[in-house]
């Protein structure tokens, strides 16, 4: 491609940029991510970053992996903020590199204010999050003016690894006609059966996004009642983003990445017609 | 800046590209958005996108705007889908670009639909929403660990101009400890009521965060019982995002941008701690 001459601030010695790096897909990624990416001394990503990004690094850039890696475990939070620490103390020009956003159940938030605390500088590169950009890329749109006014985002697990304690279901599905779920695989089947308890129909359409954006993406349309007996037949890995609503059945008109490969698209999806509401 | 060489997706004629251009910095443009600009033969856009993005054209590409400007009224929905057909069947590369992301509050699956219609293909290019990049250009992170797992999107204004009917408030204001509304300003007063009503408290913090990493940007710190008046009092100008709840109060720690003007950052605001739910 064509590039313009163009200014942007670059990544400076002893700062950190906290960075999105999108979901997968390299043509994602924001200027300031590319920028940054390009001129890092040091990157340090979590596992959720491809390949594909990193190799846009500069030869001499050092790498660092801080997400959990085969059968070993994700080193902790805090650690990883104080190596943030340490390699600015060391004037050294870091990039946090992020998948997706990381203000987006991402714990960007609280290695900033690590940052703040040990007084170094940096700056947020927002990222497109999977729960938005991966549904655009396989045909689901997050709104639908006749489908939706609201959409939620929640995450699946809280800090235990659980599914959060502090989510009221009831409220939550009587106001959200669109739910976006975040790390959802583990507890799919518990947040299932909150879901029904709570009064949405199991014929509800569910879509599961896993790699969303990259070759490797699948997309397995199902509804509420079969999803989980659906994901196990199949072979969904993470990272995978569950949408719950209306607004999935639409990707009988949207799925773009499909028609590219030969499907026909419908113009008048159902879920364009009737409904309006959930709860 | 340094560009990698970089094989990207080219516009071909006849396509027509869903573009999002993000809350309005260049250096937030993807770089399927920057590629898409770069080799447009036509950029169809509307009024949130900056004229530093419109810059970015090739010298001979035509720019038309579809958006309300002065006093006239915005050309209908359905004139912009046709005259994207039109141009897309006249073989040109068009890339319809709007701000944020075009499947946010953006129509962009209604004209998606029409495309879809009219047999003309598409590609959807997602872009940064400013409900989630331009809070964090604010230093307002979407979710933190202590404070959410849900956070809500709501637009303030339906097909009518007036706040959508469907929204079921009790339940909204039970469910989300933290509400990102877009096009919030002209139904601010309506907003509050309902979410006062419904039980969230006047003292819940709120951020009004107008022309979102622009460099007119105005970041309004306030609370629910005052924001109408703090709003009328200052000249807050759309676009705007309203974010309700106590994320808010993390941005005393995390103003990056007001920190390189001088701001000192507290590493442990108040938001980090007590507070874990609301409704």
């Amino acid at each position: 491609m064509k590039w313009p001459t163009f200014s942007l601030p670059e990544p400076e010695p002893g700062w950190v940029w906290l960075t999105g790096a999108g979901p997968g897909d390299p043509g994602l990624l924001t200027l300031h991510a590319l920028n940054g990416i390009r001129n890092a001394d040091v990157i340090v990503h979590d596992t959720l970053v491809s390949n594909e990004i990193l190799s846009l690094a500069a030869a001499g850039c050092e790498i660092i992996h801080a997400g959990k890696r085969g059968g070993k475990p994700s080193p902790r939070q805090p650690d990883i903020s104080a190596r943030l620490v340490s390699l600015a103390r060391a004037k050294r020009r870091v990039i946090r590199l992020k998948g997706g956003d990381p203000f987006v159940f991402g714990r960007g938030g609280e290695e900033a204010l690590a940052l703040v605390a040990a007084g170094v500088p940096f700056r947020i590169v927002p990222g497109i999050s999977a729960g938005i950009g991966g549904l655009a890329h396989a045909g689901i749109p997050l709104t639908h003016r006749d489908v939706n006014s609201v959409v939620t985002f929640l995450t699946g697990h809280g800090a235990s690894g659980d599914v959060p304690d502090d989510i009221n279901w009831p409220a939550l599905a009587a106001s959200s006609p669109v739910l976006v779920i975040y790390m959802a695989l583990k507890q799919l089947a518990v947040i299932q059966a909150r879901l029904l308890a709570a009064g949405r129909s199991p014929d509800e359409p569910v879509a599961i996004v896993s790699k969303a954006t990259r070759a490797e993406e699948i997309v397995l349309e199902t509804d509420l009642g079969s999803c989980v007996d659906d994901m196990l037949a199949e072979t969904i890995e993470p990272p995978a983003i569950v949408v719950v609503g209306e607004i999935v059945r639409l990707r009988a008109g949207l799925d773009w990445v499909g028609a590219m490969a030969g499907r026909s698209l419908l113009p008048d999806p159902p879920g364009t017609r009737s409904f309006r509401r959930a709860g």
